[in-house]
């Protein structure tokens, strides 16, 4: 158990139980479809982490930079997939790594295929990324010519080999309600399967590839699709509960941070915990209030928020300011420790590099 | 000179000839003034950026963290002012730090002065923050009675020593006008000038420290204030130029990121820089657009940003999305290197770690 006194500056906890509960949901769900479940790794960036995924018989991950796919390479993770447009200035890591592990990468354009065609010495497998309306990358479904055209110099290499087509609808973190996340999810499906059944002949292993944890969440079986990729759900985070895809008991991380001053006449407590641990990433609530994080309660054993009544309302470099109700401003004390569910976890726990279990373990790696 | 080829992935370019250009303005606009000159290290932090201060004779720094003391105190800084409210919990390091240095602590309430009287161990100097507008941190000057019993507690201990008042007008940030500021900034001296003479008799050697790098880069000298602490000054960033206090040129740092994907329909250029590279923080341009950086152009030997028809519009956890021009968009290709001016520099360097001089050195401490 983790001791309160314990906590010096700000500290990022980890609750290992809801961690293994968010991942056997998810993994059970997969099973259920019939799909691959290949999480995506980005949140926690953790090797420690990334090896409990074992326990629920994961060998296939995603990644989304080449220096990520190297650490996890590392643990002997064989199948990677690097969900982000080919970065053709790491010609060499793709060339080490595909040495070693059965590497996927994204393309998006001929002149990247063209590069790898030239460039590669063993084999990848080619992810054709698709648009289908987040607006970010990847091609628009009826740019049929640059598909033909990607597949046609992929063909042309005995390194390559096209494997699926994959998108990431971001447009769900968007969305107004889990209605329109679903609504989202099926007309991604639409689209993907559209392009399946053009091109199933030629490629018959082919398959569809989806990402979002907004999606991935909130419906109920992955029919239609072949692989799933959410990564933020192993967390979760007050994005994803103000978007109603999880429970605030869902979020497995937690940001623990020493109070050093309160200021009555405005309900607020400054606490050490900032833009460089939070990130300055934010949660939009139902009346359209930006929220860097929510109040937990903290029993010595686990965390629990029982309502929104305190918030992070704003962030400097190395400060935050938390607005609270009378009960909670009466009740802290400077040099307590407050207990905040952060608004992003993965860009949190990519500033703070390390997390401490409820059972008091460090997990730097 | 620095190789276009060198550079593979996200990497945070420093042009030490402006570093230098912008100390040693704001330090003879110090010397002039007659006034301390007190640089935060919190934007660079580094051993290397703050070893070229010591040739400006400056040899008093703010940190914004005891961990940012104690990493400083390492490279012989003597006199180091922790701008942050004290953090009780961590009173080992303050008693580690003031055995070592001379170590300026921030308070802004009695709790926090009766916890330092009963823990310290060694002499430390008492700066009392006072809130001027910002409403972030500190004691309005008008609860007189709150700084009294500070006082108060403070004489009775013999480790304590009462220096000075000292606030960061952090509200300059939200100007609309360096007028604006410059109004900012002579209330803010006003305020802290009017507690000067009630507090002189007794505390003569008493004196008022300011902060913010907007202020200290617009006012032509420091009248009536004692020490001056900017931070962001040394590299300046996109914020500063759209608040007006300082022009592209003064801009010491610059991210390079690979150019991976290209949208014609929509003029945009995906590069692999993002929001655990640039940090989620932006600047509101003058008609109120989101602009997370600014295009400069890089000649080999120096960048220059010539207008502001390309920018940063959004970022993801790796991606950033630029909104370009038609002449840049034809310009830029898959592979490429662009050249971003970072909206706030402090967050950027703190994600980034290491700078990449023009001459090809790499600092990573």
């Amino acid at each position: 158990m983790i001791k309160n006194l314990q906590i010096k500056e700000p500290t990022l906890l980890l609750d290992r139980e809801k961690v293994l509960r968010n991942i056997k949901r998810m993994s059970e769900k997969a099973k259920k479809s019939g799909v691959i479940f290949r999480p995506h790794f980005k949140t926690h960036q953790s090797k420690k982490i990334g090896s409990w995924f074992r326990d629920f018989l994961i060998d296939k991950i995603t990644v989304s930079s080449l220096n990520m796919a190297l650490y996890f390479s590392e643990d002997n993770w064989q199948d990677i997939t690097v969900a982000f447009p080919v970065n053709l200035r790491e010609i060499e890591k793709i060339n080490y790594l595909s040495s070693k592990i059965t590497l996927n990468l994204l393309v998006e354009s001929v002149e990247s295929v063209r590069f790898l065609k030239s460039e590669l010495k063993n084999p990848v497998n080619i992810f054709i990324k698709i648009d289908t309306g987040y607006k970010r990358t990847g091609v628009f479904p009826q740019n049929i010519d640059i598909i033909d055209k990607i597949l046609e110099e992929t063909q042309k290499s005995d390194l390559l080999e096209f494997k699926r087509f994959l998108t990431h609808a971001g447009h769900t973190y968007k969305a107004k309600s889990v209605k329109e996340i679903k609504e989202i999810y099926k007309e991604t499906v639409r689209i993907l399967r559209e392009l399946k059944s053009r091109y199933i002949k030629d490629f018959p292993d082919l398959i569809l590839s989806i990402g979002d944890t907004p999606s991935c969440s909130v419906v109920e079986n992955f029919e239609g699709v072949d692989e799933v990729r959410p990564g933020n759900f192993v967390f979760y985070d007050v994005q994803q509960l103000e978007l109603g895809v999880c429970n605030s008991d869902d979020i497995a991380v937690c940001m623990a941070c020493p109070v050093v001053a309160k200021h009555k006449d405005r309900k607020e407590v400054v606490i050490y915990g900032g833009a460089v641990h939070f990130s300055k990433d934010y949660a939009v609530d139902k009346k359209g209030n930006i929220k860097y994080g929510y109040l937990a309660e903290f029993d010595g054993e686990k965390w629990d928020m029982k309502d929104k009544c305190c918030y992070l309302k704003s962030l400097s470099q190395e400060h935050g300011i938390l607005k609270t109700c009378d009960y909670h401003f009466e009740r802290l004390k400077i040099g307590d420790i407050v207990f905040i569910l952060p608004a992003h976890s993965c860009l949190t726990a990519n500033l703070m590099k390390s997390y401490m279990t409820l059972e008091g373990i460090l997990i730097k790696d």
